[in-house]
């Protein structure tokens, strides 16, 4: 089955308001095996709603709706849909007992526009709403199925729980859709791609698999797509085609769905009861920021330095003055020294470190923008490693935090530094 | 002129990706007078790009489009609109020194799929990327025009910027929308409104004005918009409007427009030439995260202190013991120590120090989760302020960092601290 996705409201279009509905309602028909194929946004206008509707039931098997169906002027997807199909407005008594409860409960005065909200069209199912006023409809044509619900989200929600997903999952009982997604990180997308190569088409004795690459900043997700009968069915094809992923890239994938490197990190650290300290100059805290986002974190970050000054390197983390006179405070000894200060004088099992020139001024040919010296030191080593991650302030700081602690992950699992 | 904006990506019609594009396009365009009739999503599929391209064209002046302009298999808006434009792709010259360039400073290895990010079509325009590899295309067909960018946030932003929101202001000069941002801190939303009253309808002589309240964690922007025929006449009423708000609730507009509150306590530092050093526990490295931001802080800031375990606000803060284990580190004590301990051993102007309970656990009924004290420390005095700051982690962090630096531009600004 193949569904549209119409959100209304003139707030969306001029871009006072994010979409967020959309998202919510895809994922959610999505899980009842139901591809969306197009999602449209219109204002409160009776010509471009019923033309979005008019489409959309010529495209889709289901229509989903949201917003418009409140009390005020500007709400008019009601008597839209009246005139799409053909009904008259109605008194749904339950609709209505629900409005006075709800009148009583917040000690309201009673007005007009309250009644209102108990019409329905006659030819529709009513979905009782929970959490307002509004009641949603749901309508069937040729085979077609059309809800329309309040634009308000935890109305919404509990509509699409209650009624729409129950129905459509009743409905299409015979194709499940199934993801998975795969975080990598450190490198970039065109080469992730070129290293995975015909990964989907070694699979393709089963039609339905695709494979996304979703890049943001140093982390691309591989997202896996899989249709099938039955949920088992398509789990065991998401699991052959990670396998196979995984046999080429494994090394740089460090989590699954929605893990941020900072979990991943977190977690190993306390299977391994270790400790950290970090010491960052050009990071600038983002990556203690980072760790201690994390809840728990206390039990495995000691502490963090944020030493941006040459003093603060030299009073709290005790690199030698000469060190940064001879090498400059950017520099593979510097940032060894650092991570090796940071351990030792926080006592932790491992020092991190960061230095380098995140821009926009402070760059040279020989020191430029976007260099970075990551520091590890523990009780067997300590070494630095350096990077060049680009221009933007935000982009190095984040890239550099992100290289940091991506170094102390494959330290920590053994994995080689080797790229 | 009307506009439809197209985004395209298998991940919004799965509800992976929350679609921000969308409203962030119908906000620019908005402001450049253009009017949004429909927004439509589809997916990396050739008929359904090109059907929505071909609806847009028909119902609008401007379409803009974004995503799916990226290297891998599963973009296919370029090829896409090559078939619409009857176009072919020839290298760009620019575009290809721009991929070599980011290649080379990245230090990565060179492949064909990056070859590709070079290729445009003959007869579009071509609006070069600043942040990464895809180029921009502009297209006009029968006084009609339309702009295809990367779905990825920050490079479509720069695009819009430079390109698409100066071209459609010079297209469209006969309506002037202008607005203005006053950014607030510190006053819930409904209070602010109570505060500032009945603005807009002392100044109704002018009939398109409008402030809009934009509340996110602790900020509350106040968006006026005033619409009229000519910049002068706008901007005369917008500063009307606006001098009767900062007659009301002055003190708590930090800065305007986009400018953030580390950006404004940065200047002021820079201008009294005062230092400072920042001793963070809950929030765990978030202000020198911040503050690490603003380009140029390394003239201010001197070093910060994540001060996470007992034994660093101990060795490193000179916190004393006894403190400690009479208040607890969650303390009025603890923070002024804090406060005084960095800014002393750092020799800077000025301390500030953070302690609390972030959550999610580690709360009790004395001290909830939420609860914060923050320290200052300059020459003249040391004191710390307690705040109830809610829940979530995330939240806590970014409210106590937040107030951390209100209560130290107030302070700078001579500003009471009487809320």
């Amino acid at each position: 089955m193949k569904a549209t996705i119409i959100t209304i409201g003139d707030e969306l279009l001029i871009g006072q308001v994010i979409n967020t509905n959309q998202a919510y309602i895809a994922e959610q028909l999505n899980n009842a095996g139901i591809i969306i194929g197009r999602m449209i946004t219109v204002g409160d206008i009776e010509y471009e709603i019923l033309s979005a509707i008019e489409s959309a039931e010529e495209n889709s098997d289901v229509v989903v709706i949201t917003g418009g169906l409140g009390p005020t002027h500007d709400d008019i997807t009601k008597k839209t849909l009246c005139k799409f199909f053909n009904a008259t407005l109605v008194v749904n008594e339950e609709a209505l007992q629900n409005v006075k409860d709800i009148v009583e409960n917040r000690n309201v005065r009673w007005n007009e526009m309250m009644f209102e909200q108990s019409l329905v069209p006659n030819n529709a199912l009513v979905l009782q709403n929970n959490c307002g006023t509004a009641p949603g409809l749901q309508f069937e044509r040729n085979g077609k199925y059309f809800f329309a619900m309040p634009g308000v989200p935890r109305e919404m929600k509990e509509m699409i729980r209650r009624f729409v997903f129950p129905f459509l999952q009743q409905k299409n009982p015979t194709q499940i859709v199934i993801h998975k997604t795969l975080q990598t990180i450190g490198i970039a997308e065109a080469h992730l791609a070129e290293r995975i190569g015909n990964v989907i088409e070694l699979f393709n004795e089963h039609p339905k698999t695709t494979l996304a690459f979703l890049p943001s900043i140093f982390v691309v997700k591989l997202r896996i797509s899989v249709v099938d009968t039955t949920s088992e069915k398509a789990k065991e094809q998401i699991q052959r085609v990670e396998n196979n992923i995984r046999e080429k890239i494994g090394d740089s994938i460090f989590g699954i769905e929605n893990e941020r490197l900072e979990d991943v990190v977190k977690t190993i650290l306390l299977q391994q009861r270790k400790t950290i300290a970090i010491a960052e100059s050009c990071t600038g805290g983002r990556i203690c920021e980072k760790l201690t986002n994390v809840p728990g974190s206390s039990e495995c970050f000691e502490r963090g330095i944020v030493a941006y000054s040459n003093t603060s390197k030299i009073q709290l983390l005790g690199v030698d003055k000469q060190l940064i006179e001879t090498f400059g405070a950017v520099s593979k000894e510097v940032a060894e020294a650092m991570a090796k200060g940071v351990r030792e004088t926080s006592n932790t099992s491992i020092g991190i470190s960061t230095t380098g020139i995140a821009g926009p001024t402070g760059g040279s040919t020989e020191k430029p923008v976007g260099l970075v010296w990551i520091g590890y030191s523990d009780s067997e080593e300590t070494f630095a490693t350096q990077y060049f991650l680009g221009k933007g302030r935000n982009e190095v700081k984040e890239r550099a935090s992100l290289a940091a602690l991506e170094l102390l992950r494959k330290k920590l699992l053994n994995i080689s530094l080797k790229k």
